[in-house]
């Protein structure tokens, strides 16, 4: 990664000129445009965009530019955010027994894939059941919650959230269902991943509703958390094939492998501020 | 193809000895087993086969070979099919507006590619709304339907069927819904294409709906037509990546391709014997 | 596709204010920019973009636009195309004997998939060949080719494309080889389909390789036609799962679906300006 | 696993009444096929079968049968394995310096998703460049190479395979050569994953070759190894899209994945008697 580079996100009304405004702003800041992705959806007349640049030398200093854009922001009620890539996103992992996405995000971690700060592991369950995976020196929270418990389980986790100043939680097979307040206080900033392709074989056990309704591909997806179980905004979505041969646990083996890399697109995908918010949908500017 | 080739599919209880009995019978009667595929349904019990073999010179003649699997299907309780692959099937095809899969099936007919006699066309619209489609000499039958004339209608295309003796019926794109009754008459025989990855998206309009949801694949899906609609057997099915830029519009583009390979795929595997019902699932085995 | 949209293409050495510039031009000749998408070429210092843009009520006149166009892009030493997207590109089809991608093109072509104008059809062979194909009213050119004719039948290819005002030339299963020359005259537009995943299985029979070779997928390349056979820029690639069951017989079945939507693919990346050379690669502007 | 279960794979020259003495001779020795493939090579007149059966109460027990088919195997010039599944391959797993092979391995293995007994780790550098891999208690052995020391080193290598009873040995991205006489040795039991699309880009660095190419998918290939470099049966390939943005380095990290799941496909089809060699092709029966 270059360095003195930001990425700036957007969404606002769509009119003339928000790209030669915003590309001018840019390039009299003394910043290059390394990358640029923008999309016009003409059922709402929303427009989203995405810059990635650098700070030539002699460029404008980061809170200097970002004071332009707040300007510019306010000029086309724009949402925006901007960020210097230097600041990687905290993460905060959530996991129950299956491991096999948590295993995964700590390898792309440690190999430097992923580009964040993990603020820590909280599972539901003791940390002997995470045996498959070595934690390291990663804090570990066991948060075992009951239904007469959640409310208090939940207030723990949000806590540990505010402390380590979190920007981003994954349910990485975390098998509770978060609270209709607790999924609110974390819209946008909370990543599922469900094992099925949505919107088929919503709620419990989707390899086995899979394999009953007799099904020829199986799939994963990975979206935002809302307060509608199963229905929040999709990220990304994957499916492999299967045959009439493959058991409820042939699809759960082969399933892993689809979640794992789907949560790990998704994650991808959300660290490097390439997913916008589109109401019940998201705009994601692929690489 | 090798001469004097056929196809024998069974299904039965499971028990020790049928492949060992099947295999023998073949031998004695003078066959060489080309290909052999079995499943065992464990949750079930239930034993599914296809074999195809050619007669070597001096074997016995069909249809002894016919009355011998008779007898022993008797012992094993199978339900099975036998056919010479010379005789090849004889398909209906209803079709509406939209000819993609018309257009596709026919022009696999033409170079050789399906094994099948097609035995006419049948359309709600006129022969002039399948402009796009050559359909030569095929015999085309414009059946126009309201809610009023359905069941004549029906018993029309039945009267078509059994006229021609035709084997399968395919949807290839007939937008019209089949009464339980007609449905019941063709149970096993007659192949829809789904314009949407089941169980996704079920009735009407499913492009919109997936555009609506915002998934990040769109499929299609071939099954057996049954009274549930949209609830029957699944055959083949198969999915395409789209993005956020893709309008309505566009998810219809792209699903001609899915749709019209999809259902080659279900169709040629129903002409070779390749599919065998088990329950609301079938048993495909693919080459 | 909207009134008045027009789609601008260009690469030029990468330098900060490209973006700014050309959005502030489009903005101020009173036109909306309905997508764009860039590319910086890091290793070459190249910088690729694509604009499509719409005039609004009072905006300036097209040959306006393409005026000022063409001046920044001498600012910037950019290599340029500027089209009306009312105005389709046309095409050439040439053909040997197998017909599928050509019955391909030609249906999409009809149901107004593709947008294009189809200036002829040329063929090695007598029309009598291309029977399972309906060419409809297209002119069709039979142009047989020895090794002593073949200069003459190039010329007179050459011919039909200056005659008929020929954009695109689309190699559709058209089995000579072009001489160093034509595909000189060629360059960037002759799209070719080879059917197998390049670089591996050159040159004949590719199908027959892959089976030789034992591997386990089998694909097509879409690429630009250049002297150097089967080496031009790819502009589109895909494969499919075979298995050690598939003769060479079933791999050119199998291959011929891959075959036409990678070549109809392709064509639409050209027909709608997403293809932009890149030295020998290409940069596709994918929707 | 079923108790009792034992796989037989066999090839041998096609001729009439396999299938019947194979399933004859199990029937009678009391055991029931729970799953039976198999494949004529029309070509090469080979006949190729894969059994599973188990032991019914009753049934002959393992060494009679396993006499039997040996009888069987003389009378049909068969090659053949028998293994009861109780008795897990034992596998070495060798690598360099990237780890993200060798860590699914373990991970897969850990979860109980390999059936297979590790039988130690070698590399040719040392245990702390494999550190974002928990290898436990494994035993690791670092054998450093140079040209000057290869025999030496392949000699330990060997020492090793044989002293632990090594049955497969894996390299997961263990980027050194084995010599001719090791690979020998190895025939159809050390298994190499290729980070390209196999025939495409063989040698070093394959994704700097298709970036260099312009291809617009990324591959592996699983195979077996043979003094041929890159030339061994191949077992497994898979491949992903990858466009013009992509830089070598995220070719690198797109491919890992692509990597680590045709190595472990291909590991897993090996370890459950999936693969049999057919030349320098495979026949994979697969689940």
């Amino acid at each position: 990664m270059l360095e003195h580079t930001a990425i700036l996100t957007l969404s606002c009304p769509n009119r003339p000129g928000i790209v030669a405004a915003v590309s001018t702003l840019l390039f009299e800041a003394g910043c290059n445009i390394l990358d640029a992705q923008q999309f016009d959806d003409i059922e709402t007349g929303r427009f989203f965009m995405r810059v990635v640049f650098n700070r030539l030398e002699g460029g404008r200093p980061h809170d200097a530019i970002a004071a332009a854009v707040a300007e510019l922001a306010e000029r086309f009620a724009m949402a925006f955010s901007l960020r210097e890539t230097a600041r990687k996103k905290r993460v905060m992992l959530l996991v129950s027994k299956f491991d096999h996405c948590l295993a995964d995000l700590i390898y792309r971690w440690r190999i430097g894939e992923l580009p964040m700060e993990i603020t820590g592991i909280v599972s539901n369950h003791a940390r002997a059941h995470i045996a498959s995976t070595d934690l390291g020196d990663l804090p570990f929270h066991h948060l075992p919650v009951t239904r007469q418990t959640k409310m208090e389980q939940e207030a723990e986790i949000w806590r540990l959230i505010q402390e380590t100043r979190t920007d981003l939680v994954v349910l990485a097979r975390y098998m509770q269902i978060l609270s209709d307040g607790f999924s609110a206080k974390l819209a946008g900033r909370c990543i599922n991943i469900h094992h099925s392709f949505l919107p088929g074989f919503k709620g419990a056990k989707p390899y086995h509703q899979a394999h009953e309704r007799g099904v020829k591909l199986i799939g994963a997806t990975a979206h935002y958390v809302t307060p509608d179980l199963d229905e929040g905004p999709i990220i990304e979505q994957d499916v492999e094939r299967i045959s009439h041969r493959d058991t409820p646990d042939d699809l759960v083996r082969k399933g892993r492998d689809i979640e794992r890399r789907v949560l790990a697109r998704a994650v991808r995908h959300h660290l490097e501020d390439r997913v916008v918010l589109n109401g019940q949908k998201t705009v994601v500017f692929i690489d």
